[in-house]
């Protein structure tokens, strides 16, 4: 694309940077700003650079926060020996919602991925290990997505420590609720036979 | 959704507020920035406050431009008396890499749509009805998209230079090249039969 100002050049390469986004759309964007006033594109610039330069990881867990210790790890009616292993922060969003969980969690920021360079340095790992080795942890739940590399990743993860005498336990694979037999894919029907549970566990929801 | 950091709220809201990016999507955005180094967010901010502050239109066609006249009005091989209207610089853009118009653009900066509370005086048009007054202009080609609004403005346009001596054209609409003519919309194929051409006009391509 040839573009008639170097500043409109230079934003929309800027902006195409960004995954899904490309030089059409970051025009197109571009040109939305124009039409703007010029307050909504200086807050957009301040807030992308304040959030980058300011933002802070939680030293315990890993997960973003504006403080040390993040808002969950600090809470002293949460179960400190229950640790949830996370790919990142919206996956402690959308556990969060469900109020379902008590414990805490450690965000390992990403899954071993080989083909895009990510080995297990990468990751907060070794935080995790150390944690079971010294604390009082009583159960690691893994909640990685079920790809090959969220499985490699809980693989891995569980290989350093089953050693340890800690529970590890793995978020439940089957049918959503709602959802019909006939249109789920075989190999989520097939798990959720598997890994069937005593009816009586089902009527305490 | 509830956000761990302050910081990541206010990135995130103000990357939502962008067209056709909601909150999924921003935070998406700004994880991704998270995990690039530091400079590629201070880049994208710098060029989003740049574009907005210091972009300049040109004062003859209102397309965007680092200087007064751009460079396509102050080419001197352009034909000046040939002016083609069209919506932004993405139409522009769009034409000038045909390499089939040699005249000089008019952008309007949008359409006329009451619906979004955009009238004629929010567009560039009398500057477009004084140019024909004055100058020597032969000929005004509309290039608007066949739209509602497209139409509305066109027929509003050609009303008020319709009284002088020029010549008023819009770009022609028929079926694009290579297309079957079985798999083209009714409208189209309608207005491709309407607007004929003489066939020896077709060979001179």
């Amino acid at each position: 694309m040839e573009f008639s100002s170097k500043f409109i050049e230079n934003a929309v390469n800027e902006i195409s940077n960004l995954p899904g986004i490309g030089k059409k759309s970051a025009l197109r964007l571009v040109l939305f700003l124009l039409k703007q006033p010029e307050s909504q594109s200086l807050n957009l610039a301040n807030a992308i650079s304040q959030m980058r330069l300011n933002v802070n990881f939680c030293s315990n867990c890993h997960n973003i926060s504006d403080v040390d210790i993040c808002e969950i790890c600090i809470n002293p009616r949460r179960d400190k020996s229950i640790i949830c292993v996370v790919e990142d922060i919206r996956d402690v969003m959308a556990i969060e919602k469900t109020s379902s969980f008590n414990g805490i969690y450690h965000v390992l920021g990403g899954k071993i991925s080989p083909l895009d360079g990510i080995g297990p340095d990468e990751l907060n790992i070794d935080s995790l290990v150390e944690k079971v080795q010294t604390n009082q942890i009583k159960e690691v739940i893994f909640a990685l997505s079920t790809t090959m590399e969220g499985d490699t990743t809980n693989f891995y993860i569980f290989r350093r420590i089953s050693d340890y005498d800690i529970i590890t336990s793995t978020i439940a694979r089957g049918i959503s609720v709602g959802d019909d037999l006939e249109y789920t894919d075989e190999i989520t029907l097939g798990r959720s036979i598997t890994d069937r549970i005593p009816f009586e566990n089902s009527l305490k929801k």
